[in-house]
């Protein structure tokens, strides 16, 4: 039992990262290649696959028994059912192709499902059986842990939580709403609102099309229009955690992914917005930044390979 | 086992409804009277016990192991945590009160989860494990069922979708914070937004302060102004809904409460807009009807009585 491990796999629309994690969560040995783009699922099975095999050779004095795989969308039964920036895997049985051709148990996860459970798992959240997870990258990903299990919902699609309304008639999203909160909080808004907002700040040191990390550097040296930018991330993100909060009244909340970076720019407005608006009735629980930076995903992947597992098990 | 019945209770700031219900779920037995407003707790005790007795006495050949009562607000292993509108209950160590002067295991539930419980056992959402129930009344109450069981929360707070917030600066809330669902889908909303929408419809044959049972007749006769009140509510409801979509991606949502009755009029416009903005990659839950109209709650709350039951019986 002590030399079971699991294997891992983060497949973004860049790159494909995968490790071997023991069951205390250690990372034993990891490895990595750029996401096949040639339109055709069976290169990113053959990519898994390769990955796979040559982290299972070194580590050829474990047991392993269950792959998992993380897919930026939706996920149902081992078949993915939408991923915008890998739209070659809609509708394919996923699992049951890697299985095939690996031979080992696999199962998927969503991608942002997976930084949830790794951060309940041993993050910002590892005292609390409930859980929710935000992760603030190029778009806003949700998880919510309920019980130490992933809320999956009908169709493998809860926990949309970039999608959450914060402005009835705000920006246009990706998603065909508007106003989501993944046009207020995420590396993309930052970049938009940055760009909206020169006008008004005309001495601003910021050139158009900052990137993210450039107006998070200005709003560091005091730039107004960069300030500004971080106190309306805060302030809607305060507005969609207030939300979450009424709704599942967690034992705590978790910010992670990369524009988490400007959280002491983005968190004194988010914590002042969450006292004026949530319910009074509840017990406000922790907000915290996430502790397993770009580990989280792979780790929450590792463990839901584990659940699996264990379910096989008994 | 079949002559094993549970007594349930409505406790609502005005009323105070008891039924006997078998567990087929028919009430064999009906009484109520005024919520004493001593502002005793005891004399809310006192009379819960009354009317428990009386139906106990009514069936006197079924045998009566617990005993469940809804209140409106927040509970927590069985002390109310707040009820804005029967405050002296708050922090009440109501189950063991009652408990003490009936003899019978006793057992608290927030009113709108009763609603939501009683509508996924034998009303609208009986076929789904996970259903989202709204209850438009005075305010908003909400509840989720997921795999058949009622998200609590960690204080008892979960659920509170009635503040689910639709516009970032919309209308004051009475929770402290601003544009909650409630503040344009509840029976107070109707009346607010007609109010407010006086000035521009100079022709309605609204009066100032008319009813929401008012405003819903003069819609029904096409008046203009009461038509943009259902408009506005139908077009909010379908934000707060897309919300819930969303993060719950659940099987079914429900939505009763005695300012449903407008749903023929609010209804086109709360589909419209979730056709609108619901995620894409979720299938879109059917949005129904309460069909279990003043019993749900009374009904939701035996069922929490039976679960209680039968988690002794194991």
């Amino acid at each position: 039992m002590s030399k079971e491990i699991v294997l891992a796999a983060d497949l973004g629309g860049t790159n494909l990262r995968m490790a071997a994690v023991s069951r205390a969560g250690e990372i034993l040995f990891r490895n990595g290649c750029e996401t096949p783009r040639t339109g055709s699922p069976h290169a990113i099975v053959d990519a898994i696959v390769q990955s796979a095999k040559e982290c299972k050779d070194s580590c050829s004095d474990h047991e392993i028994r269950v792959l998992a795989v993380s897919v930026p969308g939706t996920v149902k039964n081992g078949s993915v059912v939408t991923t915008p920036n890998l739209p070659m895997l809609d509708g394919f049985a996923f699992a049951a192709e890697i299985e095939k051709s690996f031979g080992i148990e696999t199962v998927l996860e969503n991608d942002a499902n997976a930084a949830a459970v790794g951060e309940n798992w041993l993050g910002a959240a590892k005292d609390f059986g409930n859980s929710v997870c935000l992760t603030l990258g190029t778009g806003i990903g949700g998880g919510v842990v309920l019980g130490g299990t992933i809320l999956r919902g009908t169709n493998g699609a809860a926990g949309e939580l970039g999608h959450v309304c914060v402005e009835a008639n705000g920006a246009q999203c990706g998603c065909g709403s508007r106003g989501c909160i993944e046009q207020y909080a995420s590396a993309s808004a930052i970049v938009r609102m940055a760009n909206e907002l020169k006008e008004k700040f005309p001495d601003s040191v910021l050139h158009s099309n900052a990137t993210a990390a450039e107006v998070f550097s200005a709003a560091k040296c005091g730039d107004a229009l960069a300030g500004e930018v971080f106190r309306e991330m805060g302030t809607y993100l305060g507005i969609a955690i207030t939300d979450l909060i009424n709704i599942f009244d967690p034992e705590a909340i978790v910010i992670c992914g990369g524009a988490s970076e400007g959280w002491e720019l983005f968190a004194p407005h988010m914590h002042a917005t969450i006292k004026q608006r949530a319910f009074g009735g509840a017990e406000r629980p922790p907000i915290m930044r996430g502790t397993l930076g770009d580990n989280a995903g792979i780790l929450g992947t590792a463990r839901v390979a584990f659940d699996r597992l264990d379910s096989l098990s008994r």
